[in-house]
């Protein structure tokens, strides 16, 4: 998961090729988490940094759901790379005002999210800080294959799990002070779990590529795009919408597709598979919804209506677009 | 390592019993670092957070400086398990003003102090943030024995690695803006790398336990006392001081012994040994340096002169005396 700073990839691709190097590395920086050999285990590692004011605003979330959604996040990395989480490293900046019964709940709100994925919360660092800062770094297991951006061949089928675009409206109620989207606002605070999704796909032959959805569907696709040196024609009619989206998306003045493709934080996954693998409606109990297919590099990023003809205008923001 | 907030140790050791739970984790919370159990090797697991005002300045400090120090911080921790450093991951949060070059150099720090080490830095996560956050989260191997705070034994011996309280002194010149005391300054802003020494350590039977000096020897001797439930008597004599210790502390004002055992950041090694065992007086060309002896519990923690009489006033915010 990154959530962007302007000019962030450049800066961190860039020094990435410099900084992977070294024995036991199978896969360094640039995918959802990087992959070393220790004692003949495939073990992923990824970490993400949470600051007040970028992130979260604790005027709007409690310490339990800001320490739920920091470990989900990570959780969603190691489940798009199809394995299982096991060991968490919390680091914590506690504002003044934060007594130890708040920061308890904050570390309550990590470890129920870390228990129910069958994790370890083991060790972390707790300093002051003048807001507050949460890292959690979390170590999974390779649950047989590993699932990575830069498998994608011309030809896959594009899924989606779940819904996208519900946390972007929730964050949008949020920001306008809107009452009456509680649903969308707690998929904002409650990024869905979809490690037993990751580990399902882990195990099928023919799925080349995986990401989570946390910058929106058209950035992060677009990554997949860039590592496995394809194209794709999304159908934007066969995306999965939650229920009440449009009318919701319509009182609150939002774009729906700008939602849906860029709102973020959907922490859905996106995966490609061969159209001779058959991909089931649902796997562990999780709807999955087959949205487009991959194409030549040279076709670049198309979204196209149901009837084939591209969207046209109306699409704010769409982050995909820049990477091509 | 922890640099501590007030309250912060009753804190984590109050929800560290609810924490460490689940398979494979050998030790939780509350040493250098924690141990699991993945493909039949013991993994080391540390992480630490600094944040620009509470643990480092800018002004004083330059950005590979920062990164530099980060990360020997972390390797710090391996170290006084007797581990290998393996991968690292780096979360950064970056002010505005930092563009991609001041970045770049910050990585460098990183990458310089791990790739010393024999580590891999695999990963991160970059973001906006108002001021500097870094943390990085160390993942190690264990080199045979992991040594940890909860062996120690009456009648071991007590030892130090390198100097005590070049660090302290180093940071009371920043903070006054004297000049003429670089050596100290650059041992402030250099910790030592000990992990050829704490690999030695592991190697050597009888020894007993074993912490990485963060807080001063004070506080961190108080560690492995408590989690040893021993005591100990130290000879203040014997505590080893860097060249021109005593002129420059008095030179800045500072009091001797409470720089030496309580300044902090000193990054050596503190470690227990059976009385049986010879500790030769140098390991890997660092010097070591018997301090005192492990006591029963109800003894305490004394500090001595070499001629036995106890110390007497002088000393000033004595951490270790804290927790007991």
């Amino acid at each position: 998961v990154r959530r962007a700073a302007p000019g962030e990839f450049q800066l961190i691709q860039r020094l990435a090729s410099k900084l992977w190097e070294g024995p036991g590395v199978a896969l360094g920086p640039g995918d959802d988490a990087a992959v070393v050999h220790i004692g003949g285990k495939k073990v992923l590692l990824t970490t993400d940094l949470l600051i007040e004011g970028v992130h979260f605003r604790t005027d709007w979330m409690t310490p339990e759901e800001i320490g739920f959604k920091a470990m989900r996040v990570n959780l969603s990395d190691i489940a798009a790379m199809g394995g299982f989480p096991r060991f968490a490293l919390i680091s914590v900046g506690l504002p003044p005002a934060w007594r130890a019964r708040k920061a308890e709940r904050l570390f309550r709100g990590f470890y129920k999210a870390a228990r129910e994925a069958g994790a370890a919360i083991v060790g972390g660092d707790t300093n002051a800080s003048d807001r507050l800062v949460v890292n959690v770094a979390l170590l999974g297991e390779a649950g047989g294959r590993v699932l990575t951006r830069g498998g994608a061949r011309a030809g896959d089928s594009i899924y989606v799990t779940g819904e996208l675009g519900a946390s972007a409206l929730g964050l949008a109620a949020l920001k306008r002070g809107r009452r009456g989207f509680e649903g969308f606002v707690r998929r904002h605070k409650t990024p869905p779990l979809r490690v037993n999704v990751g580990r399902v796909l882990a195990k099928i032959d023919g799925i080349h590529a995986a990401i989570d959805l946390s910058d929106g569907l058209a950035g992060d696709l677009g990554h997949i795009l860039e590592k496995s040196g394809v194209g794709a024609a999304v159908d934007v009619d066969a995306l999965p919408r939650p229920g009440g989206f449009e009318r919701a998306a319509e009182r609150l003045g939002c774009d729906l597709l700008s939602e849906m493709l860029s709102g973020g934080e959907d922490y859905e996954l996106a995966f490609t598979a061969s159209s001779r693998v058959k991909i089931p409606r649902k796997i562990s109990g999780v709807p999955v919804a087959k949205i487009g297919k991959i194409t030549p590099k040279s076709s670049g990023l198309r979204w196209l209506r149901r009837d084939g003809t591209p969207v046209k205008g109306g699409i704010i923001g769409l982050q995909g677009f820049r990477h091509f």
